[in-house]
């Protein structure tokens, strides 16, 4: 059967998402940087007043209704953004118009794990470089390689940090390639890289509405850059990538700013808090931006802690991965959430 | 700027859907062979009743759901199906997959354009083999090219015929490469390529409820074939591709076949209506078993019939091709607009 495949399809393994217990279990899902509280209730009148009967007709192929909500919320002009089925198909069209073999693909790791099986699909040349443990960003390593395309994630995934910005300008001034601003936690943190995507026309930020804005069920996201950095992703964009409901539920959503702000601002709290309970118990604990922490136990039993909080049905993160073989990602949770989580973790401590 | 993409991208146009009119508008729309009836009452429901609260979680990768709703319908099992953001993205999973440089990718012309588009992002060798007059397909040259992949459309469009089994499995047995057959429009004939996927395990069938069901704007199709097919299609597929509202939406749909075979009733009969018509009018008309027609004017102007109905607000699809310039394909619409379509034609004859 494997000679039907590319050579490269065949050697390569698909991306592994965290687990997803059915609707209705009683798992508490800290494994996928879900928000712990429900979209903005402008969701639920935009389902009840969805006039169906337009199904039957093709969606918008730019989605506008939504882009035009993006561009107002963010005071970008319209045609500075695409539209993607989840910030997975941006990263997608970004890989296909832009990797294959012979150019390379850069990023710093550990890093959102999808990059490489991405590049892998192309397949592309990848060069990977190592974070140090304080998680500065090797800058001049990442110039010296000069990808056609470098990935950087800000806040990062699973460090929770953020990339300075005069460090990623400092990638924009000297790469010859095109540089993703991966801003999918962007919404929990108060920099972000819009000023620098403005400046050079070989940025694009991509973000999504599946995190700050509760909508991961919905898959929406977006890319923002120069028209003219868009027009080789528009080339290879399904031409009605997004479905008529997911647009409208996303202009409402995104246009609810209050609503997502004080839902950010309650996870915020919460993660500090269970930063510090963290820390009681003599974990590791990385500063985060993010709606996640990136722990290390005090004993070298980071999957063992995995999985045995996994048999009593709280589901965290564990890669199997240099660099993080013994560190835990946590998702914030509830209040109440995260306490279970601290009660059911104190004895394996 | 072109620097920054692979050379076949710069090198290449993106596919051109049909005119999207505004929802609202008063075109009569008959270039995208959608469907002119609502899709099934039990959408309705779905969005009525879904728990909005629930699209906090990602959505399922395999989309259940719909998975299941589609294998009970076809009598198949869930694990050959694979579930994509509109039959194109399934498309798009087995182009990814098994086309490069240097493996080549077939189809009789003309065809649905996409393939062409979606060959020359890998970018692959690109075979087209004329179909005669009489859209009898060219079989031994198609086994002779054999592709790494080949296209056929059954029923085809824009000629709106459909590829005898025999052929198909003809196909299957003598090529060494994967057989595509993609059945958009089965839902509007009587054969289907079932018994061949069951048979082969080169083979895909891949179908959309953008037709039949009238469900083109919640952007679901599917592919059917042997599971050792799916695993290289599976390893591509982003890993959330569906929303859970989709999903919900349509499972109902598909299920409700009572509805669905109704609205084909009813669109097959307004079709040889219209074909009657169109051969008073002295138009040569090609038999179709789909919701369009390919027609070709008593005098060599398509092009310019297409132009005055436009300004008309009447829309019908004309392709500059060769084969297609002195033809054009039309949606079968309500019995009201395939006669206000009929009398703004009459001067124009």
């Amino acid at each position: 059967m494997g000679s039907f495949f590319r050579s490269n399809i065949d050697a390569m393994t698909g991306y592994i998402p965290g687990e997803q217990p059915k609707p209705g279990s009683k798992i508490i899902k800290l494994n996928s940087n879900e928000n712990p509280y429900s979209p903005s209730p402008a969701v639920e009148k935009v389902l009840q007043n969805f006039d169906w009967k337009r199904l039957r007709r093709y969606s918008d192929p730019f989605a506008n209704e939504f882009r035009n909500a993006v561009g107002e919320v963010l005071d970008v002009p319209p045609d500075w953004i695409i539209v993607g089925n989840g910030s997975d198909e941006v990263l997608n069209l970004v890989i296909r118009a832009c990797a294959e073999p012979g150019r390379k693909v850069v990023y710093p790791m550990p890093t959102y794990v999808l990059y490489r099986t991405l590049a892998s699909m192309q397949p592309a040349e990848v060069i990977e470089i190592p974070y140090p443990e304080d998680y500065r960003l090797p800058v001049e390593e990442i110039i010296r390689a000069d990808g056609a395309i470098t990935f950087i994630a800000t806040p990062n995934s699973p460090s929770g940090h953020v990339v300075p910005l005069k460090d990623l300008r400092s990638l924009a001034t000297n790469l010859s390639g095109v540089l993703v601003v991966d801003e999918a936690y962007v919404d929990f943190t108060t920099e972000d890289a819009l000023s620098i995507v403005k400046e050079f026309d070989n940025v694009i930020s991509i973000r999504t509405l599946s995190k700050g804005y509760s909508l991961a069920g919905i898959r929406l996201g977006f890319g923002i850059a120069n028209p003219k950095l868009l027009t080789g992703l528009y080339k290879i964009k399904d031409s009605y990538n997004i479905d008529a409901i997911a647009c409208a539920v996303g202009a409402a959503a995104i246009l609810d700013r209050a609503y997502k702000n004080a839902c950010i601002e309650k996870i915020t709290t919460s993660r500090e808090k269970l930063a510090s309970e963290f820390r009681e118990l003599s974990f590791r604990v990385w500063d985060s931006q993010t709606n996640f922490l990136l722990v290390q136990p005090p004993r070298d039993n980071a999957e063992d802690i995995y999985l045995k909080l996994k048999a009593q049905g709280i589901l965290i993160r564990y890669f199997k991965q240099p660099g993080l073989k013994n560190k835990l990602r946590i998702t914030v949770g509830t209040d109440e959430q995260n306490q279970e989580l601290i009660a059911s973790l104190m004895p394996l401590v």
